[in-house]
């Protein structure tokens, strides 16, 4: 790792528990909570590629709700507007994996400059962040809105080189997102394929250059890295 | 339906039943032959779409071989390179869904001139219609190969309109995909979708002309058209 000077990490599913919002959703369909969360997150992805290809694009939180809906009507679900609001809305107060605060906290005392590149609206990515506390991690929220496509386009990815002000081998692209570390990793980013549920990684010709069960462990080899250089 | 002259049918779930490579995959592996034949069509259209998203085109067999891989590696399954062969294999051989065969004498005997846009390349198309002993139907089999890009981009949907040699106003659209029907119904063609699990559509902004539970139901509505405007 030794010409990382920046490291960029997905949102969803990577810093943050999209799995979170299973709570709000058990509370308002009790014994449903992990089924709904499970689809709702499935359709949601599903839901920005297929508008990516169509040339369709809304933003995320459209999606996201379209998903919701999706997967209520589904299951059978009652809806209404008011329940739909609030749990659309738990979308943007997920929970940090426990791993991440303090992955960011070293990595930040260490001066490394931080990103997150998301499929999210810039005011949806700001608002996770700073609802869960962690805003003054980033040096840069990117969202995908000023090329309105989703990832995997490498529309997104060129996004990191320009905020970043770095070549994409210099930028470490973090995601537990077995697709989204494939698309970096074809972009020519080094990649850190985050596993932390012991799963296999997709088979669309790319690999990542790194794969961590934990932020920890990625925190641990960036850091040894850098003293090393600096020691040496 | 008066302004239909041609009816376009999507191939894997609509006229083929995806789900017949199960018998395969129970045979190698058994009680496991529905799990797996789900999980990997579920990849298998993963991996059209994401592969379409970061302009890296493979065609439909390889993209389904992969597919096959991380299915089985997901699971547990070893794979070896002869049982990986003839599940592949497997989708060369699909079954017409049981209302499939009835609804295209039904139609080919009204002089309609009918076609297949798949994903499929054209080598993989020809063998599963000539596989089945329903070639006798087609008048146009239409790939993707030759966009090299795959549905739902609008270019796959425009090949109709071209090898049809009509507008998309007088093409009818046929899928059980509600994520096909969709991007077609986006693209302009009047649209039926064929529902046979009683589902719900997708939402993404576009809903189909006709909903049809069965193939039968659709070939009714059309003939009694024809019908009528013969004896009109």
């Amino acid at each position: 790792m030794k010409n990382i000077q920046s490291v960029v990490f997905d949102l969803y599913g990577t810093l943050y528990d999209v799995q979170s919002v299973s709570t709000a959703c058990e509370e308002a369909f009790p014994n449903m909570g992990d089924t709904i969360a499970t689809l709702w997150r499935q359709k949601q992805l599903e839901y920005t590629w297929l508008r990516s290809l169509m040339d369709r694009y809304v933003n995320f939180e459209n999606a996201t709700e379209d998903a919701l809906n999706y997967a209520c009507g589904y299951l059978g679900l009652k809806l209404d507007a008011t329940l739909h609001r609030s749990l659309s809305d738990a979308y943007l107060r997920l929970q940090p994996h426990s791993d991440t605060p303090d992955a960011l906290r070293r990595l930040h005392d260490a001066a490394l400059p931080l990103g997150i590149i998301s499929n999210g609206s810039t005011a949806s990515i700001s608002q996770v962040v700073e609802n869960s506390g962690l805003g003054w991690a980033f040096d840069q929220l990117i969202s995908v809105e000023s090329v309105q496509v989703f990832k995997p386009h490498s529309k997104v990815y060129a996004l990191a080189e320009t905020r970043m002000g770095l070549p994409r081998e210099n930028i470490l692209f973090v995601s537990s997102n077995a697709w989204d570390a494939t698309a970096a990793a074809h972009f020519g980013f080094p990649v850190c394929w985050v596993n932390r549920r012991n799963s296999v990684f997709d088979e669309m010709g790319a690999q990542p250059t790194y794969t961590v069960s934990h932020l920890e462990a990625l925190t641990d080899m960036l850091l040894e890295q850098r003293d090393a250089l600096h020691t040496a």
